[in-house]
């Protein structure tokens, strides 16, 4: 008896090693993360419409960075009513209070503080909650609004974790209300005609894409933000060099971030533009991707420049490898290739190509067309493309933009803006959707788990749990 | 005792199962080809210096897309013989012989035929084997070469297996005699400088580099080669159009190869300037790389156009995706990026990319050189950082170069042949090991191996078995 007892023990010892290696084996060979059931009575939010919404009556959290700007561009769009600021320095509340008492408009209530953002979202005379806080902010911040009923949009990424994915996920498929990430770069004159000029078949079969977040940002990562004591003079508003909060992130968050991180912490600027062109959730999706960093050189020898080399901040250990790329397998056998570099001294490029079995355009380093033809197009005969494929968005506000100047980012934030606040107030389905936000953030996470397993396939989630293939193209509704 | 005997039997397969598990997993994580051992009695040929050759008697396997330039260029090359000349079409040896004779040169003895080149190999008049075939065989070619005395130089690539790449280390090894790959692309006048530069340390701590091969070969790969009775006239050797040879690969060895096979099969032009950029196998190494292609959409859109819809060339199946795209990590802590695509309509392409802690580079598809900072040169000033930092070899023979115009390939090829010449008339180390040839050649075998198991990462051999750290940096002999 005993011996057969440790005859079976033996054997069952046996079979689960074998079984629990071969189970290894395939999960190594392609890294999967568990995809959440769908909770009971939800359904998915493709498409979604909500009531028309005819003043969009607007809080903002965050005014630093970002926030100002955001600010001026909804006062320029019919529609809006600005009900409420919220920051954790007064100078950035008065500064926007400032900007809206130029347009003679009714003071914003203000909040300020930790917590203040929460009294925010509860509020019942707000429809939308606009979001331009540091990163760690942006998915808590989303979920709590969309469950005191607001639509929500949150500067990229949406979020930093899987868990915060499918946390927007399913708090916009429970609450049937809108989440969109303000993916800015979707809305660039060029990004734009290249989707139309796709969306046309100018370029044949899409074949392969590549998009990048290329900046310098060093100085920017080890600024101080001058401190209000130093420099603040309230009421004055004045958009100095001195001005505080421009010059550095709050609490030196972004270099705090990368302290910590490696892959590709920032992959949405470039990826959105080239996830439209593709159609990803609306006829392919992503199937896996995998991701190789560059160590950390930059941020060391940057510091070690301003600093010294002996100062805390050159001694410090950074995550973030200086070069990030990853490359992505589509459902339809398309690729993507996706950069990430914000510690070198390297023009600004976001790439944006797009190459396909009949055509070609490429944005940085230097524009080029070409179509059916291993020559690019002369410049003129560009011009004259990119003129002929200039997407509607642009016939439509594109003038309305340039007037705004600076605060329209070149011409592309007014135009997300005013394309939210146009889907809103026409109960119409916004242009990015909670899936997009979910998607595109998810290289984060996805792209840290590649790199620190030697570039190892990971599986990208279907956030649409199965619906990827029900809408048949991207179309902005009108 | 039978009881002692079954546990023991049982226990040791629950050991070798686990301990099988891991090594599983861990080869799963990272596919590692086998490094066979180095044959007793063999060591490196870092550095090989063999006996100097005052006149070098060359013998010329292959004349027809890349040989005959390779012949002309010889020609203009003091301390050269050409000795005998080999291929399987008679036109292309009487192409070469007429050449020969307007240089008033004695004409090279002739062999023509499937086995015809071990003849040539076998002479006992000869100093150097040079080997412009098709892929297939380069290899066997350069291993019988070596066995029978001779140095030998091989077009790109110099080997399409593992197996292959193992051949032409432990042949040139066992030999002591040279094995250079003609990577022409190390030659080319903006490489060079940016490996001048590299070496000077402009751009501080180099971070990440990107080569390619974008050509558009669709036509080239489908095209016939004129048959000799349709279009041939003995003797003229004119280089018109009509010209048979040039317009197609013999055999359509090329499409072959492409309808059998995936990944990067021709990685060589883009990846051998930055792996010297970087110092590979000179205190550098590739250590791993993961590599995704595309589906293939362009070699069947093309035929289609071309031969119809129900045409055989339509309805093959071809393996090669059109965009390959590849990330290498190195020891130190580098990246690498390599593309190849040869089947759509894209402005050719090496990239040809330098990102370092001070400073950038690129040459695809604008020349950019940006120092210490995020703008790019104004054209100006990039043109006189190049000036200054023209590589020797141009400052030596660019005027040479230039003056024998298209042979000359922009200068690169003539370069490329002028140094061979150069150093085996002095006695010197080639520009280029056999090392090179093996590690730039593998990543034909190595991406195909990535690419078949959803982009896993797979090791990349030492192909000095242990002494990539020996020599401090490239050096050119001089």
């Amino acid at each position: 008896m005993k011996n057969k007892f440790i005859y079976s023990f033996l054997l069952l010892c046996l079979i689960i090693s074998i079984s629990s290696c071969q189970t290894n084996v395939s999960s190594v060979k392609m890294i999967k993360t568990d995809i959440p059931l769908r909770p009971s009575g939800q359904s998915d939010v493709l498409g979604l419409r909500c009531d028309p919404i005819p003043t969009v009556r607007v809080g903002f959290i965050g005014l630093g960075m970002r926030g100002k700007g955001a600010v001026d561009r909804f006062m320029a769009i019919e529609g809006v009513e600005v009900k409420a600021l919220c920051d954790l320095e007064q100078y950035n509340l008065d500064k926007v209070q400032t900007s809206i008492a130029k347009q003679e408009r009714p003071a914003a209530q203000e909040y300020i503080g930790d917590e203040a953002w929460k009294e925010v979202c509860e509020r019942d005379d707000i429809d939308l909650i606009y979001i331009c806080t540091d990163w760690l902010t942006h998915t808590p911040m989303a979920v709590y609004a969309m469950e005191h009923g607001k639509h929500v949009a949150i500067e990229v990424p949406a979020a930093l974790t899987l868990d915060e994915c499918w946390q927007l996920v399913n708090t916009a498929e429970r609450t049937r209300l809108h989440c969109m990430m303000l993916e800015n770069c979707c809305y660039d004159k060029f990004e734009l005609a290249t989707l139309n000029m796709a969306q046309q078949g100018v370029f044949g079969e899409i074949v392969h894409v590549e998009g990048a977040y290329i900046h310098d940002l060093r100085s920017l990562n080890f600024n101080d933000r001058l401190s209000q004591t130093e420099a603040y003079e309230p009421g004055t508003g004045t958009e100095t060099k001195k001005t505080p909060g421009v010059i550095g992130y709050w609490n030196h968050w972004r270099k705090n971030y990368n302290i910590e991180h490696t892959g590709n912490p920032y992959p949405t600027h470039g990826l959105g533009p080239v996830c439209q062109i593709l159609n990803i959730h609306r006829g392919d999706k992503m199937n896996y991707l995998v991701s190789v960093s560059s160590n950390q050189f930059g941020m060391t020898e940057y510091a070690e420049k301003r600093y010294g080399k002996d100062s805390p901040e050159a001694k410090q250990s950074y995550e973030l490898g200086d070069m990030n790329t990853t490359l992505i397998k589509t459902e339809k056998g398309k690729t993507m290739m996706i950069q990430h570099d914000v510690t070198s001294p390297r023009p600004y490029s976001r790439i944006h190509m797009v190459s396909g079995t009949q055509g070609f355009a490429q944005k940085y380093p230097a524009r080029q067309i070409a179509l059916n033809s291993h020559s690019a197009l002369p410049r003129a005969e560009m011009d004259s493309v990119l003129n002929v494929y200039e997407h509607p968005f642009y016939k439509e506000a594109g003038k309305r933009a340039a007037e705004l100047g600076a605060i329209a980012h070149g011409g592309m934030d007014y135009i997300m803006d005013y394309r939210l606040v146009y889907c809103l107030r026409n109960g119409l389905p916004l242009d990015q959707d909670v899936y997009d936000a979910a998607e595109w953030s998810c290289l984060i996470p996805l792209t840290e788990l590649s790199v620190q397993n030697n570039g190892a396939p990971v599986e990208v989630p279907d956030f649409t749990r199965g619906a990827w293939n029900k809408l048949k193209g991207l179309q902005f509704a009108q």
